[in-house]
Parts: structure tokens; C-alpha cells; sequence
């Protein structure tokens, strides 16, 4: 997507043709900065430290970390080593492993000297799957809010949406923001509420900023705002991105989720979840029991960054000195509660019969990822 | 309660025996200040800005505020000026209005000579009545502590609360903190899972601050933790204060409280409501339909206020510069989601046969406040 008129990715091969180049997502929404990854090690730091966030991006990240790995060491040690290292950095996105697995599927079986250019190939397969996927997901979703909108002629249709599922989470065009994209740019009025999603405020850092840049309508809410909003009938509809869907359509996503999928069945307001196939963990059948929670650094919570009066960046306490924290990262929100997933081949209900209905191939096949 | 050893409450005639003397809660938890309100436009801001906050405390404010309106003007029309000027500080909380109702009825029929000495005395009355209930109140949740402690020897009851509604919302004691302070000095093991309440942060600021003063263990969380913690069965009970409770008990309180419920609901887990009378709205029937819920302004979501590492306070910009936010303050509860409201006078059902169990004098009477 562009950032002041110029077409981005969140992830690229730099001008090198071998490193690779990527929008630091910690410093938006205050200053827009390229960052140059040429290792391993600085691969998978950037999906630790959260420079790149969003299941499908850190399941590209992963891919392209393991071939700056293989470019510095084919082996089969370093292999193995390389998709531990990454495999270790994020625990709840199940992208990363299918990624990690895909890219170890390719490279094994090949020669040593031939494993690099293997991998770029395949690294570069895997985020242009993920770009496809996001634009099929939009075409497929876009559908939703055209029904909405013609229930309410002259008026915005109203979306909610929780953390950032947009462009910036993907490679390119997002999941659940890319049937937003494609709204508004076929000129479907169209407005979305943007939980400001704490504590690392991806709504308010990341989704505010790609809707803006777009020029797409939005307001940002707190967390705890979502539920009064649909009691009063100002959201039509939710939708929200996934980091692992079990095979049933159990959906684990950003803390917070679970809440607004509860608010919307109170209300009787349909909620989607947008699922790449990369997010679909078919070897789980319960996320609430399967599905590792990350926790993270408690200061996520205690502390928060943004930008002061004379423009510097600053990092503040805003609670009680001494009080723990505790920072949950996300939760699960059982498949009862959630209307329909929208996937790169059509949308389905949120149960394994829906979901082999769209992907037959997965009746039979069970393994891990 | 103690700070620093130091026995205070939130509101109280100062020294010189007629201003009003205030903790500045708009500077806690960094720092500890007292502020002097020595006018009627004095406290209507105090109000305003929250420097006092939670509902019974603003009522304590606003029973003082016509203390020294009438000291300064005991006239027929001062005092009805004073309380148009003090209705209008913040349109929620019922326990406004309800003050201001107790203050004119005590004044109106008297002499003006006799009014200054009346209002002060009125004003002691109803923060010394907002005192006993809030310990009444604890009495009461003290037994549903202490009922969950027996069903788990030897570890800690988990109890979640949303917002502040401990002893610095009211005079002295708190509403919903009240059972928890009484359960702790009792010796019952238990554990406060502190939502941080955002956009204004009155739970990591405020009930953080207070449950460690006063040494009861805590946990600050993200808003949208609650609905994973009960998913995990890592909550025993939740207790919040509210704003404006309808005679057929639909809850209003700080927003987020509704999704609070709605989690607690689908994972069966008790979710109680500390109302003292003064909460009570007896002309209102239906929450959702009749309470106003104010709207405050966005920079309140836009923006945060903490302490910097150089120890200054400082506000900054979390979000996208440019993107509008809103800032809805409160929202209800159906009184379907509330297991039960814990009055000074004991505990009941939300429901109006509940509360007219408990206030029978209420049967025939329902004139707005």
C-alpha cells in the first residue's frame, strides 16, 4: 500500500538483492523508518522486539530469516538451527511454524550449494502467497460489507475492529482491513471503530495510521468502549485478523478479542474473523485448551510510549509505582461466538465442516504444522 | 484509609473550618497533593476535571460545594443557582443529584440567617452517611470473600474490579474496594486483578495505588485481559462500583464495565455491584434508555499522562496524530448479567423486587431525584 504516495511492502529484498528491508513497526506512528535485516539473529529480533508484527508478516519475516541463515551457512546444522532460533521467538502465531516448516520442506532435500538461491525463491513464494491471500480475502469479505451497506442506503457502514489486521500485519493489504480497503476504494461509505488495542496500542498506533494514510474513515476507541457502541447499534459489523485458527474455528487473536466476539453476540451483530490459510492450525481441535498464550514483559503494561509536546519520543510510567503487572498477549475466542471466517477461497462458517468445505484437501490430514 | 500511615479521606473541612480540603486525584499516583476549594466555581471544576471522581465522592463534593455557595450567598436564588452550576458538572452519576435534592430540601424552608451553619451541617451529614455505608457495604461483601475462600483452603480468592471504586471514589472505604479491605484485615487470602481502565487509567492509577498502600495483593492488567483470565478460571468473582443504578437494577458504571459482565456471564462467574443508596436512580426502569452517558473529550484517548524517567510528568500522544477519537464514559450493564448488588443494608438481586426487598419505603415512590 502507499505511505505518502509511495507503494511500500511491510517486507522486501533490499536494493542488495539479498538483505531485507522492513517498515520498523515500533516506531509508528511517530516517525516512518526502514530497517535493514542481514542476519539471523537480526531476523528473529525483529519478531521478538515486535519491529515486525501480524501472524502472516512474522510468518514472511521467518521465511526470509531462514534464508539469510542458509546464505551464511547452508548446512543441515544451520538449517535446523535457524528455524529453532525462529521457531523460539513468538509462541502463539501459528504462521511462523508454517512458514518455518515450508521453508524447511524445500531446502532439506536439496544439495547444499543449491540451497540458497532455494530459499530466497521460496521466501519470496511465501510473502507473495501471503499478498495474494490478503487481496482474495478482501474480494471475498468486500461482499459483507456491500449487504451491509445496501441495508443502509446514504449512511456509513459501521466496522469494528480490534489491534491492527491491516496492511501492516501482512505483507501487503491486510486481512481483516483489506475487504475495508476495497470498500471504500469501490466507494461504499464506510466508517471504522479502532480499539486502540492496549497495551501495545497497534489500533491506535498502526490501524489509525494505515485507515489515515488511506483516507478511509475511522475513530479510535478505547478497549472498553466496543460493547456500549454495539449496545447502541452504532457497529454493524466486526472484524477481526487471527494468529492461529484451530481446524474447528476456534479463533486465537489479540487479548481483547474474546470481549468484543461476547459484545457482539449480546447484540446480535455478526462477527468475522478474516483467515489467511496460513493462520489454520489443522492439527488443533480446541484453542482454548491447545493454543500457547504468550506472555509478555509486564512494563508493556505499566509503561507506554508516545510522543511529547516538543516532539520527542518518550516512554512514561502511568500506573501505580511498585504495582505487578501482568500481560496476557492474547486470548481465544470459541468458535460459537464467531459468525464466519473469511478466507482466500470464500467465506465459511467458523466450525471444521466449514472450513473443509473450503479446503477438502485438509479432511484427512492431521499432522502438526 | 492511611497514606503513608497518615489516617485522611478524600474530602473534608479544612483547618480553617469552612473551605473544603480535597486530594488531587487528577496527580496521583505520582504525586500526592491536596487542593483547597474555597468557592462554589472551586468545586464545580474539582468536579469537573475529576480531581474528584467516582460517584459518591462527587455527591460528598457537591453537598460541600453548596456549603460554601450559600457561606458566600445564602440567598434563595444563590442556591439554586449553585446547584444548576454543580448539576451540570458531570451528567452521569445519580449521586450528584441526589446530593444536591438533600442540600436544597434542608436549606430552602430555612431563614437565610440560618442557612450557612445548616449547610455545613448538612454537608458533614451526607459524607458521614457515605462513610457507614461504605463500611456497611464491605460488612455485607465481606461474607461472599469469605464464602470463596472456603471453597479453595489455602489459596488466595481471585477477585477482578474494573475502574476505582475504592475508598479514594467515595469518602472513606470505597464501594466495591470495601469487602476487599475488610476480607484482607480479616486475614482472607485475596488477590485484585486491577483493569487499568483506560482512557483514564483510574485502576492502575488509582485502585493500584490504594490496594498497595494499604498492602492487599494486586495485579494491574490490560482492559482486555478480564474475559481471558475467567476463561482460565483464574477469577473467582468480580465486584465493581457504579455510577447510576436503575430501581430495576440495570448498572451503569465506567465503561468496559458491560464487557466485564458479558465475560463473566459465559464463564459462570458471580459478577457483583457495590451500590450504596445514593446510587440508586428510583425513577429510572430502564438503564440502557435513560441514563446519560457523558462523552469526554478525545484527548483523554489520544492522549496519556505518566511520569518520564527523568521523574517529570509529562503528556504524550499515543496515537495517530490526526485521527479522531471518542471517549464514551460509561455504559450499563442489564441487570440479567449482575448476580447480585451489595448494599449497605445487604445483598439482593438485580432486579426491583430485589431492591424493594432491601429499601421497602421505595414501593410507592419513584420521583426523579
Amino acid at each position: 500500500m502507499n505511505v505518502h504516495g509511495v507503494p511500500y511492502r511491510t517486507i522486501r529484498l533490499a536494493g542488495d538483492g539479498w538483505s531485507v528491508e522492513i517498515i520498523d513497526q515500533t516506531t509508528l506512528p511517530h516517525r516512518f523508518e526502514l530497517h535493514r535485516l542481514a542476519t539471523l539473529e537480526q531476523a528473529a529480533q525483529a519478531i521478538k522486539t515486535m519491529q515486525v508484527r501480524g501472524a502472516p508478516l512474522i510468518g514472511a519475516t521467518a521465511a526470509y530469516g531462514m534464508a539469510l541463515a542458509v546464505r551464511s551457512n547452508p548446512s543441515d546444522e544451520s538449517l535446523d538451527a535457524a528455524a529453532r532460533a525462529l521457531g523460539q521467538t513468538r509462541p502463539t502465531a501459528v504462521n511462523l511454524a508454517w512458514a518455518l516448516d515450508l521453508m524447511l520442506r524445500a531446502l532439506r532435500p536439496l544439495a547444499v550449494s543449491k540451497r540458497v538461491a532455494a530459499a530466497y525463491a521460496k521466501a519470496v513464494e511465501i510473502a507473495e502467497d501471503d499478498v495474494e491471500t490478503c487481496r482474495a480475502i478482501g474480494q471475498h469479505g468486500v461482499a459483507l460489507l456491500r449487504q451491509a451497506a445496501e441495508l443502509k442506503p446514504g449512511e456509513p457502514v459501521q466496522v469494528l475492529t480490534h489491534c491492527n489486521a491491516g496492511w501492516l500485519a501482512t505483507v501487503d493489504f491486510g486481512t481483516a482491513l483489506s475487504p475495508v480497503y476495497q470498500a471504500f476504494d469501490a466507494g461504499i461509505p464506510i466508517h471504522v471503530w479502532v480499539d486502540e488495542t492496549r497495551p501495545r496500542n497497534q489500533g491506535a498506533a498502526l490501524t489509525a495510521w494505515e485507515l489515515g494514510a488511506h483516507g478511509v474513515p475511522h475513530t479510535v476507541i478505547a478497549d472498553s468502549a466496543g460493547g456500549h457502541l454495539m449496545q447502541r447499534g452504532a457497529v454493524d459489523l466486526c472484524i477481526t485478523g487471527t494468529d492461529r485458527t484451530t481446524r474447528t474455528g476456534d479463533v486465537c487473536n489479540k487479548i481483547g478479542t474474546y470481549q468484543k466476539a461476547l459484545a457482539a453476540k449480546d447484540n446480535g451483530i455478526p462477527f468475522y474473523v478474516a483467515v489467511p490459510h496460513s493462520s489454520i492450525d489443522w492439527s488443533l481441535t480446541d484453542g482454548i485448551a491447545d493454543i500457547p498464550i504468550e506472555e509478555r514483559d509486564a512494563t508493556e503494561v505499566t509503561h507506554v510510549t508516545g510522543r511529547a509536546s516538543d516532539g520527542e519520543v518518550v516512554t512514561i510510567l502511568i500506573g501505580s509505582p511498585g504495582s505487578p503487572a501482568a500481560n496476557f498477549a492474547f486470548d481465544v475466542t470459541p468458535r460459537r461466538l464467531v459468525t464466519g471466517l473469511i478466507t482466500e477461497r470464500g467465506i465459511c462458517p467458523a466450525s471444521e465442516a466449514g472450513l473443509l468445505s473450503l479446503y477438502p484437501e485438509r479432511a484427512t490430514v492431521s499432522s502438526p504444522p
